[in-house]
């Protein structure tokens, strides 16, 4: 018996899959209990340069040699983007093919279109590539976790910006310098908007949402803020307040007013939290079960081969599953009971804040500030003064207690009329996680 | 529809199993498709105190009241020990019925009997509680990173050590003191061999050596040590050459000779690893795959619900795969192959050591013991000596580079015939992640 599989993309990651097919016959069949092959996959160009090459006959202009060919039962969809991505997993499921995808954007704008056509189909879409490269966490929030109610996950899913940020934090780098190394390190793309904005890791939030709590917010529902506006002196502070400066995902459910809270946003965690310990390219999760406490994963987050590793996984499961079940049985838990429900708005959410004031060296400046916060009940928890500059301005840094977005914005604009700011005010959220 | 699960024992994790299916009815029914239902449980007292309240009429003496009864589809064996537990398991296999267990002595000892029996009646058992506690280690070894080869798992497989290491590390306790602490808070049993001693670990490493490298290897061939001889001084010195002390357990197929190591004993691992920042009751593991590289797994390795959270996941999966393929179709995952492999010996392993001798404070002494590491071509790279004692020792403590476990011994006890030692020389490995 043998199992075909077809590629919808022969880049980075298709080569990926194909390596790991070709080159680990033997392990996949014992895991298996029968043969994968790798069947066809589709490419734009069929001379352009491979990173693993496909064996002769392998490569295809042709979708239809892939999507709809009654002898491949499972497609890997590894062309990434919107169209023609999306209708081509739409008729493979028609078609009655299982699909196994590493299209994160696609599934954060389109999922609730797709995941019903798979159910509708009764066929199997897998997607553990697309979040977190080779770490297991839609599994673990599928299956491990089950029995659980999720109270909350955090994440960092982007590892070119946790480069950067690393950067930032071990060697005072600037946001331009630490960009240009990750740019030379191939770890960030000549246009690196998806990753600094925060784009590729808010479509990852998406996912890991509607897996952790019913729900598949959109992109304009939640808030999503880059690293772009960080600066060094804040990495300077963050490591003298005992803190270190993360881009962090989080999707918890606040136990005040039930409410859901998705946001992606640079943050200040504790040095002692696991999640301050992940370095590099490294992405990672940390999820919490009303009955497991937190389960803390972390690894590779991207790359040809992490992210084969999670394709070719997954290929191994739908393979197995059809074999039992020819109408895949199990059906992909979460996704099966997606609900509408209404995102905290960022003004509504609550949490401590950094400050970084930039004021004339002159006495009553602090005064006039914590007046304006203490009129807007903002408690302030700590206060760093230090610094003048050049141009006679020092640096106000404020930690807060807990505060209202809201109030917080408007206690900012009010001190941008005292007339004692000479910069910008930089905010940086610091997320105490045991709130949820 | 509903699916019926039996409980043998109701003690802590038959309590805690209990508690979810009873409290999140409305949960495990959305996850599963249909009603889960705790039909019976075996208990030997039927009025001993519960932590969770048993509904009327569900505890029973009589465990042919689970085992064997055709309205139960899944058996939970949550009772412990060897026997009753394997005769009972292996029954309700007989009986057709699919089986979950935390029963990590069991499986150790009786796994290639037990699993043999589930392949032969073609029933599945599942055993995600049994190493690690919430973490899901077991899936992820199964299905998460099912497409590698599997190079290492290094893990902290015990929380009552874990606990007492750390208290050690923070506190400078001896580790009497840790340990009292520790029976304090109910993290150690009043008996607390089978943890300190490391067998309980070593249990667990057996169980993920076989899902690892596909070798189920006997408690007599692999190197157990345990943490009771471990002195306040090494962690000292431990602090002050970047490590931190934990126990260890290590599966690893070595790259050089393609042979198997695995072993459990205090390390002394870099401060900077993830696994150093595990502290407390915490469990961790790291699963090196070929394709995925390092997976880094925490959370919480024991207690009523975080074990009762992986029971009931492992629940949740055979009632909705014995749905789609009423005799399970998805065979587990590296028990289909296990085989016999010898296991390096202890003094066939290279290490670098950690080794504390205390000495007569007196000329030559340092001349001494290093000939004989030079004779026995073990290479030094770092020297601390300082401190002398009211009796006018010094601590003398070399760090070497990689050497075999043989050669080292032999070293040691030359040394011993020096005359110049005036207490026993104390040794920690020191693990070099990098070379798996």
């Amino acid at each position: 018996m043998i199992t075909n599989v077809g590629l919808l993309g022969y880049g980075t990651v298709g080569a990926g899959v194909a390596k790991i097919i070709s080159l680990e016959d033997s392990l996949l069949s014992q895991k298996v209990g029968w043969s994968l092959k790798l069947a066809r996959a589709t490419v734009r160009d069929l001379d352009a340069p491979r990173a693993f090459p496909p064996p002769p006959g392998l490569l295809t202009t042709d979708p239809r040699d892939v999507v709809g060919n009654p002898d491949i039962q499972v497609v890997v969809e590894a062309m990434g983007g919107i169209e023609p991505a999306r209708t081509l997993i739409l008729k493979a499921l028609e078609s009655g093919q299982n699909v196994v995808t590493a299209n994160k954007a696609l599934l954060a704008i389109h999922g609730v279109e797709i995941f019903a056509k798979a159910k509708e189909c009764r066929r199997e879409i897998f997607f553990e590539a697309a979040v977190a490269g080779a770490i297991p966490v839609i599994r673990t929030l599928k299956e491990g976790l089950a029995a659980n109610r999720i109270l909350s996950v955090f994440g960092i899913l982007n590892g070119t910006t946790n480069y950067i940020l690393t950067r930032m934090t071990q060697d005072a780098s600037s946001f331009q310098d630490a960009l240009f190394e990750a740019q030379s390190h191939g770890y960030a793309e000549a246009d690196p908007t998806a990753d600094v904005e925060g784009f590729d890791a808010a479509h990852k939030l998406i996912i890991l949402t509607a897996l952790a709590h019913g729900v598949l917010p959109s992109l304009k529902d939640i808030q999503v803020e880059g690293i772009t506006k960080l600066d060094a002196k804040d990495f300077d502070f963050a490591g003298e307040l005992g803190f270190t400066i993360k881009l962090l995902a989080v999707s918890a459910r606040n136990p005040e007013d039930g409410l859901l809270e998705v946001r992606l946003h640079p943050a200040m965690i504790p040095q002692g939290h696991l999640l301050a310990g992940v370095s590099g390219v490294l992405n990672a999760v940390v999820i919490r079960g009303h009955a497991s406490g937190d389960i803390f994963l972390s690894g590779a987050g991207a790359g040809m081969m992490a992210t084969a590793s999670a394709v070719v996984g997954d290929i191994i499961e739908i393979a197995r599953l059809s074999h039992s079940a020819p109408a895949v049985g199990k059906p992909s838990l979460g996704w099966q009971s997606l609900t509408s429900e209404r995102i905290k708005s960022p003004t509504e959410i609550y949490t401590r804040y950094y400050l970084r004031f930039t004021v004339h060296d002159r006495p009553g400046v602090l005064a006039a500030i914590s007046g304006v916060f203490s009129a807007h009940n903002i408690s302030i928890a700590q206060v760093i003064q230090k610094g003048v500059d050049p141009t006679g301005s020092v640096s106000l840094v404020i930690l807060t207690h807990l505060a209202a977005e809201k109030d917080l914005q408007m206690a900012l604009s009010e001190t941008q009329k005292l007339g004692v700011l000479t910069a910008e005010t930089k905010l940086i959220r610091v997320e105490d996680f045991a709130r949820y």
